[in-house]
């Protein structure tokens, strides 16, 4: 079994990542930045980004001392203030990789300019480990430091784990939210205005839109994401730890080998998490590096292969070290179930948004706009199944070798590799802002072609990070619901009333299952109207600018980005709130108005709902986006960029771009905050109704 | 309580239906059929929509033989000859509405040109009640009879209904989804050729696509959609028969006022959705009388009050009558949740589709074909929250009054105006229809303008039928889920096994929940991808004429349209065959292979993801389609038909096209078919698994 020591391990290996993160930080910024326009580019695109995130955290500071406050009145300080810790390392992540995103982009486009492919792919990988490794890192010090402190206090640790999770979480949803209405609102609106109405090329420098659209890249594609696989994680292994806190002992039993001392073995299955997440981290960081040294392979090998292999080796270490510490390969089997179902998935999500059903939405455009997005919007519903199966499966399996705890323990084995994913998803958005910035400083063809091909392979593996967020989104929400589920009989058992009933057939259950079956759809409503109302008014500003500034047409006179910046971040800060809202306040509500039983429901139905209708919406988004690419790439002989069906294709563009990088990761996190959220009021509401 | 004699009633309404039926259509067909060029238009209409009957009707007969014989395998001759009964009356009132339709619309037409916009209205409704009194009529006599036949064998009278209805939903399946396909294939490829690739005016008479896209609208809007009501009906009445066949006693006793005999109580419960719909015939056949004297009032008015009255007044019927029989008003509280109910989702349903959010779609496409989609799909998402909420409601409602079999009640009450419901919605495409014929015949604008006034209400009250079919199909599948379960528990308590446990956090349920949760994505995704394919090949044909056909771009030779026919026969009748399996196939092998509990989550599943999904696409079809008309009315001034902003809507309304009547009607039948094949098999696999 573990030894007290080992619990250090978590904020140990943090701390080291957080290290290696301002090496690479400081080799990042230590690398030439190019020439002047390039520069004040750059800075346009830091400034623009930093202003939205000062502006963002202000609105999240307000939102976290208001719920901090709520939880110091219910559940006592320490919740607050691990509440507290949860939402401020979320921020600060974000906040490094920022920085580093930022500085990594103009820098990745001057190694290009210097014409080594190799420089530009460790520049920009480099500046994505910042981020990736801040994640981890901090996720994994907040959550070692709070259960070293807190350990011993049996009643209250479950509470403030909770706490943390749903800060995590909560921020999350708001960053990935508003970040995301950010970026698409600035992409739809730049990229209307820019093709349809001025007919000028994407990212040329007269377009006021087009600073906005690389500002979006940061404020959505790092920071935004960046706080969603944070949450990830500590969402993941959140719900295992409370698990093993409440799960009666007899059904952790198998985890051990050779011992009968159900407290041993609890605290085995307590702290198992962390340090397998803890172990996660020393693979990542050793990936990382041995990426940085294929750099002179494929880019889109180097990077898959990157994302795919931690959580296999973990698996492989997993089998080698556990039997050491006396813990059943029951738990391998448990990991292995998420850490292949995860890699099968990404394997899957690539297909969706890259094989032939591309080939088959693009030649639908031949036949115009119409009949390219109905093939977009099918291939993304058919999406849905595999990925579906494959969780249904890893969770079967999981479920089988070690109960509701294995499941859970998938998870946390799907999101092993996360600092490797977060530095892939964070590699994407400084590639495209590289080549942005290459383009729009007039740096050759040669410079673009470079930074094209290192964008290209960005979007690839942002399909295969969004496939392993959504599953394990999904793996972790079936833990979550189960530590909900005992929490609420744990309470009310010690009450002396009997244990909630969660049949199928009782009327709770099925409201439960209706109410919940509407929220992920009224989330994608509501962001998708943010994206298309503020596109809307971007596109009319631009349009202001070609008609009453003189010269600006002809390329005499200087467009004003800021005022673009400040419709999409007034936008983002302001649309964030209702889907944010309605996250956080419909379990409450239900919780609180109709008991326990229908909260359950309603974690149920918004999961079918909301697994299925996310992965359609990334699916049918990355679908669209490539087909585009796929024409642009002269896939359809006679069809060049520019022809009716490369346009009828940029509808579909268009309209997948909320789809993927607003409305379905949206939901992703929506069902995940639901049902830390429920964890975190169980105790509160365990009594109410039957 | 009810005598015997009564039992006779519910054969004899439905008789009385038929003869007014045919009443009617001896008077539409004596009406006038102006000239010679429309009648040859009219003709092709009708002989390809009977030539598309004829061959779908072979494809189900092949399948009603194949299943018939599983069925007598499995459960006996009388079990498959209910279900091929069944399946015999819903192609029966297909075929009897569909020739009435044939030959209405173009008397319509007739009727508009002698300038009487009365005569018009008059027309196409008596043709749209043919349809409207046979479908109501043939499914009372069938379930009436069956049941006054097969009463006394109470061990066989469950599955000889369940049978039934397993004849009417799959045909009503392969109906919606195969005429689905066909109408909007013929539609989407007319359109994009007529409007995008020819620049020739909508319903162009030199437009080969255009006979195939009012084919369409029969075999679609009226032989699918017949056989889709008739399952409504169908299977909300067999889901109460169901409940109360197996029910324990108990909980039907507060459904009398003054008996303690539980046997006379159960009878009462069994006949009275049957009963309670024979009160809804009665009433629907005046109504519809009513309406044919309120011709001289504003089509819309008239219309939407007929849609709407048949329900509320069958409540204050039940009100006054059900004393009578001493029985509860429980019932009547249960028929009013249902009725008042689906009249409040006809008028959200209406809102979604006519006020405020059609304006924001119109307006959305001012800035691109992208931005109009975005916010088409945008309120499509919101307008699932609403009716959701009310069928929660009311399904509480009727769960108050008087239990699970009160749920089923609530659909009754919903559907009582069935007759009425199909009338107007077979009225549509009459009208619709009639405009095309004018249109090709080269009638004045007057007449034009009669034609399109007659055909726009027709798009309001296909969104409120709409709006009644999904509503009433999610409280049927709630009836039958619990039937389900009933069943399977009556079946392991006689084998002496326990009530099987449907916990909510049990791996089985979690499995099939998020199995039957793929389910109605996988049915969008094929028939959106059938109708792509196929408009796409409907374009390449259109295209191909117009090159090849020397005279036809200047009006001086004939088009092909038999090849269209042909194109989009071929593709809704090889096209209909993958998600019919998928609907009828998939609870089958669920329940085999993982047992009645994985089932159960199953349904549960399918219920959350179809419901909201299947209200989705109806209404953001419907919004596109709307705001496409508001455009062309002239909503956005400067914007006129044929400007940017309208062809931006087109792509919408393209899209919105399978959206909703496709995919959308086509999951929402997906969601009764697995309920009632679930029914139907649920005594085979009570006993496999946990």
């Amino acid at each position: 079994m573990f030894s007290e020591s080992l619990l250090i391990s978590p904020a140990i290996a943090g701390a080291v990542g957080l290290i290696v993160a301002l090496f690479l930080y400081l080799r990042v910024k230590a690398q030439p930045t190019g020439n002047e326009t390039m520069n004040r580019i750059a800075t346009y695109v830091r400034e623009g980004a930093m202003a939205f995130l000062v502006r963002e955290y202000k609105v999240l500071f307000v939102y976290a001392i208001v719920v901090g406050a709520a939880l110091w009145f219910a559940l006592g300080g320490i919740a607050a203030g691990s509440f507290i810790l949860g939402a401020f390392l979320s921020l600060l992540a974000g906040f490094f990789g920022m920085k580093a995103a930022t500085y990594a982009n103009v820098r990745t486009s001057q190694a290009a300019s210097t014409g080594s492919k190799a420089a530009a792919l460790l520049v920009a990988l480099d500046g994505g480990a910042v981020m990736g490794l801040s994640v981890a890192g901090l996720g994994l010090i907040g959550l070692g430091v709070i259960y070293m402190m807190f350990k011993d206090q049996t009643e209250v640790v479950g509470t403030i784990l909770h706490s943390f999770a749903v800060g995590a979480s909560s921020i999350a949803l708001f960053a990935r939210i508003g970040g995301g209405i950010y970026t698409k609102a600035a992409d739809v609106g730049a990229d209307i205005a820019g093709k349809v109405i001025e007919n000028i090329p994407e990212d040329d420098p007269r377009n006021p839109g087009v600073i906005a659209d690389n500002v979006g890249d940061n404020v959505g594609d790092v920071a935004g994401m960046g706080a969603d696989i944070y949450e990830s994680m500590v969402a993941a292994i959140v719900s295992a730890m409370a698990i093993a806190l409440t799960i009666p002992a007899e059904k952790l039993a198998n985890l051990v080998t050779n011992s009968s001392d159900a407290n041993a073995t609890r605290m085995a299955g307590i702290t198992l998490p962390l340090l397998l997440s803890t172990l996660g981290m020393v693979i990542s960081i050793i990936v990382i590096f041995a990426a940085r040294a294929f750099k002179n392979g494929k880019p889109a090998t180097v990077l898959r292969n990157a994302l795919i292999f931690p959580p296999i080796v973990l698996t492989i270490a997993a089998y080698v070290v556990l039997p050491m510490f006396g813990i059943s390969q029951a738990v391998t089997v448990a990991l292995a179930a998420g850490a292949f179902g995860g890699a099968l998935i990404g394997l899957i999500t690539e297909y969706y948004t890259a094989a032939r059903p591309i080939r088959l939405v693009a030649e639908a455009a031949l036949t115009g706009a119409g009949t390219g997005v109905i093939r977009g919007l099918a291939v993304g519903m058919e999406s849905t199944a595999i990925p579906m199966l494959i969780v249904v499966i890893a969770a079967y399996i999981a479920d089988r070798a070690l109960g509701l705890y294995g499941i859970a323990i998938s998870a946390v084995g799907m999101l092993a590799g996360t600092a490797v994913v977060m530095t892939v998803d964070a590699y994407g958005p400084i590639a495209d802002n590289a080549g942005g910035i290459s383009e729009m400083s007039g740096l050759g063809k040669n410079v673009r072609d470079i930074t094209d091909e290192l964008d290209a392979v960005g979007n690839t593996t942002a399909a295969i990070g969004k496939g392993f967020a959504i599953g394990s989104a999904i793996l972790t929400v079936l833990a979550l619901f189960s530590a909900f589920n005992m929490e609420v009989n744990h309470v009310r058992l010690k009450a002396g009333l009997a244990a909630m009933s969660l049949d199928l057939t009782s009327s709770g259950v099925l409201i439960g299952i209706l109410i919940g079956a509407i929220l992920p759809f009224l989330v994608g409503s509501t962001t998708m109207t943010a994206v298309g109302k503020a596109a809307q008014k971007i596109v009319v500003e631009i349009a202001r600018q070609f008609k009453e500034i003189p010269g600006l047409r002809e390329g005499k006179a200087e467009p004003q980005p800021a005022k673009i910046v400040d419709i999409a971040t007034q936008a983002a800060l302001w649309e964030m709130i209702l889907p944010g809202m309605i996250a956080i306040l419909a379990p409450v509500a239900v919780g609180f108005i109709l008991g326990p039983q229908a909260l359950a429901g309603l974690l149920a139905g918004g999961l079918a709902v909301g697994a299925t209708l996310s992965l359609y919406m990334a699916n049918a988004g990355g679908a669209w986006d490539n087909a585009k690419k796929f024409i642009e790439k002269g896939g359809l002989p006679g069809h060049p960029k520019g022809s009716d069906a490369h346009k009828a294709a940029v509808v579909g563009d268009t309209v997948g771009d909320p789809f993927k990088d607003t409305s379905g990761p949206g939901i992703a996190i929506l069902i995940k905050v639901m049902s830390v959220v429920s964890l975190l009021i169980a105790q509160l509401i365990a009594t109410i109704g039957g």
